[in-house]
């Protein structure tokens, strides 16, 4: 279980979603290939009922911050109990091989061409609609849902409290 | 405990918070006297390590909304486990009276003068650096934490799944 948080910050409450992305060779400047991005992410929420809208946190300095700024389309992979490995599988660099994401199969999404892990409770695919650059050390990417499935409508999600895992707090 | 949920928007998770603030008077078009906004919100995370920053959403049509848009400024108190009668508590038409709202105790900020609930696990005082108005019927508002208090370390606090709330999903 948790270690004793040591400011209020790490008394938010989150989940563990692994956000994917893929951009076109075409967009990019560096690569001919299209390009998918993975990672494991806790900061993420719904900030819209009508539309549909989510809003994610995510490192300014990593591979998933420079791709879905040029895909301008993500994916949000929702982890349930049975997922847990998942969260550090996800933790480092992504490695694809063929259609698999560090072992995890997935599809493609039907609207935004993101990675859809077949392992999750659901997923949702989003269509950027505002990025938000702030003062700070991530960046807000607004996302309208265009797509979405509920795979296991009993499952529970997993979520932080019952894991070791945190990400939060001051630094 | 939780009714199935219908689609994957339901499966974010998610803590509870009453949200606050104070506008002075003289910002106000229409009241003479201090004005405070309180209410429930879930749709709240930390999106910045350094500096710490939080992201909330609150729905465009409310007094939160407005009055926070005139203070710039706002706190969130984290309920704990033993917290739970507050989220219906604030859940309607703040009444402040002395000072207490809707029955709860509270002290004057020290850096916002938001009002800071004695009951709950702890609390942080932001500024607000961007409000984000997108398609959707809520509005983002990003601050920057300013002041904070942990005042046990050791509680849990509240999430949705141990409770039948649940602030998410498609209309």
């Amino acid at each position: 279980m948790h270690t004793v948080p040591e400011n209020i910050l790490d008394k938010l409450t989150y989940g563990f979603y692994i956000a994917t992305t893929r951009a076109k060779g075409e967009d990019l400047d560096t690569r001919e290939k299209d390009y998918v991005a993975a990672g494991t992410v806790s900061w993420v929420m719904q900030s819209s009922f009508e539309p549909p809208m989510v809003t994610m946190a995510i490192q300014k300095d990593s591979d998933l911050n420079e791709t879905i700024g040029k895909a301008y389309r993500f994916a949000i992979n929702v982890l349930g109990k049975d997922d847990r490995d998942m969260i550090n599988d996800f933790a480092k660099d992504s490695s694809v091989d063929g259609q698999k994401i560090n072992g995890y199969s997935f599809l493609n999404g039907m609207k935004t061409d993101s990675p859809i892990l077949e392992k999750c409770l659901g997923y949702m695919e989003c269509e950027v609609t505002d990025i938000i650059k702030t003062d700070g050390d991530h960046v807000l990417f607004i996302g309208k849902v265009v797509n979405h499935e509920l795979r296991e409508p009993e499952a529970m999600p997993l979520h932080e409290w019952e894991t070791s895992k945190h990400y939060g707090g001051i630094v």
